[in-house]
């Protein structure tokens, strides 16, 4: 049994701004709850079809699940986790930095290719997608709890930030020709439009991926182009 | 105006078995369509909701094209290509071989990819999904005007290819320490099996993308996966 206020909670939790206000966020399914869990945040409430181990789990029906569930198809169990509080970028070390990425699935995917190459700051525009929009946990795949996502102003943030800046774009030094340093930040642009020229006057080189076809696609998807560069920058 | 036997034509080329025997598929969006002219595809019928200055095209309703787009969001111009016939797979240069590939999503970024590296031959096991599928179509971006797609029997075809073949595994050589020549074989599997026995019997390297962190995701998306990998392929 799953009470009224506890569902209107759920599903307002749909909305960023209800997020923000609540300090809560939902994530679906075992294994990325499990993720969640072992990375230390703090579980407000866990909704399950079948018994499920875990203190606060609440067993619900099916039909509950898919009134609460923020997918078609809903998973045997959702839990809601407090959003942690922000902690400070680091001064040392690899950071990604977005600037306007907007669909969820993009930001998921780099959330979780960050956490495969051990980049565990990524700093987002503040027109970025919310890292706890539905589809970003899911995309993300459990990535989300072992990466932290910061939302700052990113043109105050580069102008007291030192370390060099290296942004993607069309064209710009072939990143299979660039020497990495350890202490980097990778700037990634909007789906459509790249880094805006705002940003791209605070960044120090500006490095590309070498299309090898002479008449192959104009772009590659931000998701894929930064899985490509996170590989070169870590390797 | 768009006949009932037109109509019904391109309803029924949603499924493979009737792209199959009629050897035709549906490309929609006019960037799409024109890289598929271009490439010097037969075009069969074009309909437009705007006037369309190509050969063939017809204008029609926004309802006409809504009822036969294959997406929820019509393009504004769809049109009915023929099936080439199938080409030879190359004995010299890059293949990417795809074992069971099944989302649409994936192979059409899997063929981007590839066009972007300049590997013109994709041979896929006859379980891949069909490259001809509207989302793969979608997916591809018009790269698949430029790319061949060659459906074989893979164990039949590996016995015969003498070229160094590369299977990307969870565990393998590091592909920062491969050195790849320029004729080979990468050797992709299925989204959650990865490369089936059967084909891995008969690779002769195998190789991963090592992952840096020590907690982070147990692996990464295919078509990011294929992107990273094709890149050190192709430097």
């Amino acid at each position: 049994m799953i009470t009224k206020r506890e569902r209107t909670l759920i599903q307002q939790l749909r909305l960023k701004k209800n997020r923000f206000s609540a300090r809560q966020f939902v994530v679906e399914g075992k294994k990325s709850i499990l993720e969640f869990v072992d990375a230390g945040y703090a579980v407000s409430a866990i909704y399950a079809t079948e018994p499920f181990d875990l203190p606060k789990a609440k067993q619900i029906s099916a039909s509950e699940m898919a009134r609460i569930s923020h997918f078609k198809n809903a998973s045997s169990i959702l839990a809601v986790f407090s959003i942690p509080e922000e902690s400070r970028i680091p001064e040392q070390g690899r950071i990604l930095v977005l600037d306007k990425i907007t669909d969820p699935g993009n930001l998921g995917t780099l959330i979780r290719l960050a956490d495969w190459y051990g980049i565990d700051h990524i700093l987002c525009s503040l027109t970025t997608v919310d890292c706890y929009n539905p589809k970003v946990v899911q995309a993300s795949m459990g990535s989300l709890s072992r990466v932290s996502c910061h939302y700052q102003d990113l043109t105050t943030y580069l102008a007291k930030d030192n370390r060099p800046s290296y942004g993607a774009f069309l064209k710009g030094v072939s990143i299979y020709s660039t020497e990495f340093p350890s202490n980097a930040l990778l700037v990634l642009g909007n789906e459509s439009n790249g880094i805006s020229d705002e940003i791209k006057a605070h960044l120090g080189h500006s490095i590309t991926i070498p299309r090898r076809s002479t008449s192959g696609p104009e772009s590659l998807n931000v998701a894929i182009a930064g899985g490509i560069i996170m590989g070169e920058l870590c390797r």
